[in-house]
């Protein structure tokens, strides 16, 4: 699993003339190994870290709290991985996991003031880089955001698969909105449907707005009933097998309103014709500024945000659809388009699809119903 | 909010002669503070850290990335204490949140090599730390978690409502507990009642598990189906402004068998022992001793983890009640008791409340039907 990772990581690496490295963000952690651990409570309590990946020279050691043992397990059967694990919980003794993290990791390291070593220094921690003080240290953060662009046929697999329940999200909240309703009642539906379909706990991300609030472009579902007239903006990911989705539609309470159907029907064809866009080549802030211009042709406000973003072990990645982006486009990125159009405190429009950029154009991931 | 325990810490680091700290383990900050972060998927993709609290003689700085600006400004109408915020999100630049992250930091600090830094190295990263280089710097890990034992009545307040939202999750449990739906489908029905009641997103754990799996003491919600004769052990925390909860109850699909009869009138009694022994002056480590002599002389099975712990910014935290600890109860601490027996891959009962302890005893918190 995940081989071409690491081929590339370590490509990357000694061509950088670094021999050892350790890397905390959670995005890189998924995507070296595959592992991801749940996120829905927090960290976990008895863990004195993130997990981490220490790479030394070609392998790949995955540094765990003992709790994620089983759920760590199959990356040991890598060629050129093993999971290392330090105790977490102890029942007979005070919980001291930062002092095993400590020790594990010390044993893990082969000391030598002739090493240089890259550490993504945003996510270790003091208390890890206690241990290599000797060495020389570079910083990497970012460093593997390019490679992360192009995803795997096992990536895509994973993708489709969190696509569908996005879908799945999708066709539950519209049924829920109905007048009456509270945005909460309608993140209850459609969070339970996707866990229906998935058979287990699924974290969901990421607006379910009325129109009426202050600031609608997006936000966390609350109390806010749900009236004749409204918008909402439901942006919905989740997080399965340690890849993000995406998503958006907008639905509306009883008729829409003039205004309201005009911005809806400018969207959908805003958003086609930014998938007209797509294809290998393509550069990434050309489509972000001809979006832009189609829309406002069409005298509408131009959203505030990104036309669009790549999508994987993060829920916003390269390559971004944004104003200053010379990133092109190839085959098999997964690339999120959203544009929207916003009265701030009266309603708001946004609709967002998933595609896969092919050899010729792009194919359309996403299945939710937009119109 | 939260002054004495910013008084507390006030006090305690200048004892240990700490000029200046830097807080960043959630719980320190969220105690210091009031302040938490939603967790329901991961970390903030456009933060360059968890928040941070930098205490500097006396005044404490809540820094965290711009996006959580509303959420943490009531902090900033306290007497000593501010908020900073940092840029996450950019849509006309590349985001690059740990460099703005730096920069703010560093511009709160007063360079001077007489001071001696206190920092929680085990959540603060490299990148932060990398400000603090030339300073004299002291590890200050776990330093808060005695103060954080007994509780302020503004903590009781937040306590006794999420005891609540546990009760409303185990009042839809109970009735979702039935043959043929699945161990998510009781979950759905407890996360959807708790965030109905609440009226926003909750954080639920912790465990829904049949006893017929292997590890049947706890873990995630999966796609086991009820089958007649299994038991349910649903163990339940909210985390809603800051604060966890936690219970425990079990249920069984149709009659329970004469075995499941008798361990869970066992845990009832173990329970009603346990909550007899709590009150100021006791010695945590009596109670777990005790608790373990009473379950085990009745026959059955003792679990193999703690008696019980505190709860508050973290769902387990001192005083922990197992064999080693010489922690006395007081006035004002929160309680949890969760005595078990477990038939590993047959079936299992656990029972789980909370108590304050009062001047005389103990007030149950927790007030979900566990017949």
């Amino acid at each position: 699993m995940h081989e071409s990772q690491r081929e590339q990581t370590h490509a990357l690496l000694r061509e950088r003339h670094i021999d050892q490295a350790l890397f905390a963000r959670p995005e890189s952690v998924t995507w070296l190994t595959s592992f991801a651990p749940p996120v829905e409570t927090g960290p976990n309590l008895f863990a004195a870290s993130y997990p981490l990946v220490w790479y030394d020279g070609g392998q790949f050691t995955l540094i765990v709290v003992d709790a994620y043992a089983e759920l760590a397990a199959p990356f040991a059967s890598a060629a050129d991985g093993q999971v290392v694990t330090y105790v977490g919980y102890t029942v007979d003794q005070p919980i001291r996991s930062g002092a095993h993290l400590l020790a594990t990791f010390e044993s893990l390291l082969h000391h030598s003031s002739r090493l240089n070593i890259g550490i993504e220094r945003e996510y270790v921690s003091d208390l890890v880089v206690s241990a290599l003080r000797e060495q020389k240290l570079t910083g990497i953060d970012h460093w593997l955001e390019t490679l992360r662009m192009v995803k795997t046929d096992e990536e895509l697999a994973v993708l489709r698969r969190n696509f569908a329940l996005t879908d799945i999200g999708h066709a539950a909240a519209r049924q829920a909105t109905v007048a009456g309703a509270r945005e909460i009642d309608v993140w209850n539906a459609l969070h339970a449907a996707i866990q229906r379909a998935a058979g287990e706990r699924v974290p969901v991300g990421n607006d379910c707005v009325v129109g009426r609030r202050t600031f609608n472009i997006g936000g966390w579902p609350g109390n806010w009933e749900l009236q004749p007239h409204d918008s909402l903006i439901v942006d919905l990911s989740v997080a399965a097998n340690g890849y993000w989705s995406d998503s958006c539609a907008t639905y509306y309470i009883g008729e829409r309103t003039d205004q309201q159907e005009k911005m809806h029907r400018a969207i959908q064809e805003t958003l086609d014709f930014a998938e007209s866009l797509l294809r290998p080549g393509a550069v990434a802030k050309a489509i972000d500024q001809q979006t832009r211009a189609y829309l406002a042709a069409k005298g509408f406000a131009v959203y505030p945000h990104h036309t669009g973003h790549g999508v994987g072990t993060s829920g916003h990645e390269a390559p971004r659809l944004v104003s200053y982006n010379d990133e092109v486009l190839q085959a098999g990125m997964v690339i999120m388009l959203e544009p929207g159009t916003y009265l701030p405190g009266v309603t708001g429009t946004r609709l967002e699809d998933a595609f896969l950029i092919t050899a010729t154009g792009a194919e359309r991931l996403t299945h939710h119903d937009k119109s």
